[in-house]
């Protein structure tokens, strides 16, 4: 999966985050999907110092840069979306699903400069960050536990733009290899199978009296395991043993 | 956002998780996004009892079940799914990008249960529970980075499994209940059939040296054939004859 190149407009921002797994969990997710500039406001005591000192801490965390306040975090991005659990509260700005939040997010971002601000794991972003804020983004949670961990709801929002940015072209992750191995097996090839199957069942007993109703049977039963050819090749060389092994040795 | 009813017929595994921390994260994302079933597989040490006994754990976390095996945590789900970062490794499934695979499992959890799989933190899951996989799951990571952390890969997946069927407004239009023998079969169903064929095989020498390999091998050729209900009847039957007429006399 390449890396869009606007990717690193998008400019993750955590604001007074009290749990440094939470800061490493948010540059993992970045680093997993394609995003590389973090952004911390007043994180809580040493956590940010924490996190950075982590075994194994991504580069991307020691890029990281520290700010006061969400003004001078956010001061050179066009756009800044808040991201609220929406809960008990009331809001005053605009509030969109996620879905539709990243296909904007995604048009800005092949322009300009987006800020995406996650909260505090207590208590979320305050009224006065979101006064900062363009609008609002809600990842859709059940109403009665909607507040997500702040981890996870990184790599959600992140997710999901990656997924949107990337559309359909990400079908294909297959290796050629296995795409070959995968090919469905021919009618031929089928008929092959068939043709042991039936002699194991005939050398078993299992076809007993009325033979050719329990043929087409047996027939249409192996058309519809959908084998591939590679699958087709491992079947034929179960069945030829097992027919070779219940006929008749003189 | 409601819950969608067939959501609870989804049934989220853990296999071999070491942190606590990661429980709790994966039963807060279920509860998060509508999802109430969530089965451990021989959890590290006493990372369970620590998960459960946590302040604030859900009550999902509490009706949690505890597995010896891979087996037995997925035997009454028709269809089970494997995550992997695929990173450095041969995979014997066939690979579905998230997208895709969100689709496939939400169709098949409207007539029956799915399991999703996540290995431990370390090493992800192994080939012999990949083994009782139908096919594998990877979230669109970049090649460079692919593993993902495992409460985040499970709020990403949950999160797009819920996105899909909230977006498509699925939850009015689910199909009507499948005919009883078109339904899929089950895991438990699956492992008869390859318990069998495994005997068959051992009686006709097909099995040979490095047995333990080949099972697992004739185990995933039986979960790709896809089987329902009636034909997975109609196998046992032809199989069961065969191993009967392989097996030594008295």
């Amino acid at each position: 999966v390449p890396v869009l190149p606007h990717f690193d407009r998008l400019c993750v921002v955590l604001v007074s985050t009290r749990n440094p797994l939470n800061i490493g969990a948010a540059a993992r997710a970045m680093s997993n999907l394609g995003f590389s500039d973090l952004r911390v406001v007043n994180p809580f005591e040493a956590s940010f110092r924490e996190a950075r000192s982590a075994v194994g801490a991504a580069p991307l965390l020691k890029r990281a840069k520290e700010f006061k306040s969400v003004a001078d975090a956010i001061a050179d991005c066009s756009l800044v979306v808040g991201t609220t659990a929406a809960h008990n509260r009331e809001l005053h700005q605009p509030l969109k699903p996620l879905p539709q939040a990243g296909q904007l997010i995604l048009k800005r971002l092949s322009a300009s400069r987006v800020a995406l601000l996650f909260g505090s794991e207590k208590r979320g972003l305050s009224n006065f960050d979101l006064s900062y804020c363009h609008w609002l983004l809600r990842i859709p949670t059940r109403e009665e536990h909607g507040s997500m961990n702040l981890g996870q709801a990184v790599a959600v929002c992140l997710y999901e733009l990656a997924r949107t940015a990337h559309g359909g072209k990400q079908a294909n992750i297959l290796p050629e290899r296995q795409k070959d191995a995968h090919r469905p097996a021919s009618a031929g090839e089928l008929d092959r199978v068939t043709g042991l199957l039936l002699e194991a069942l005939r050398a078993s007993g299992y076809l007993g009296r009325d033979v050719a109703a329990k043929e087409e049977k047996v027939r249409r039963i192996v058309r519809r395991l959908d084998l591939s050819v590679a699958d087709a090749e491992v079947w034929l060389g179960m069945l030829r043993q097992i027919a070779w092994k219940l006929s008749p040795k003189t």
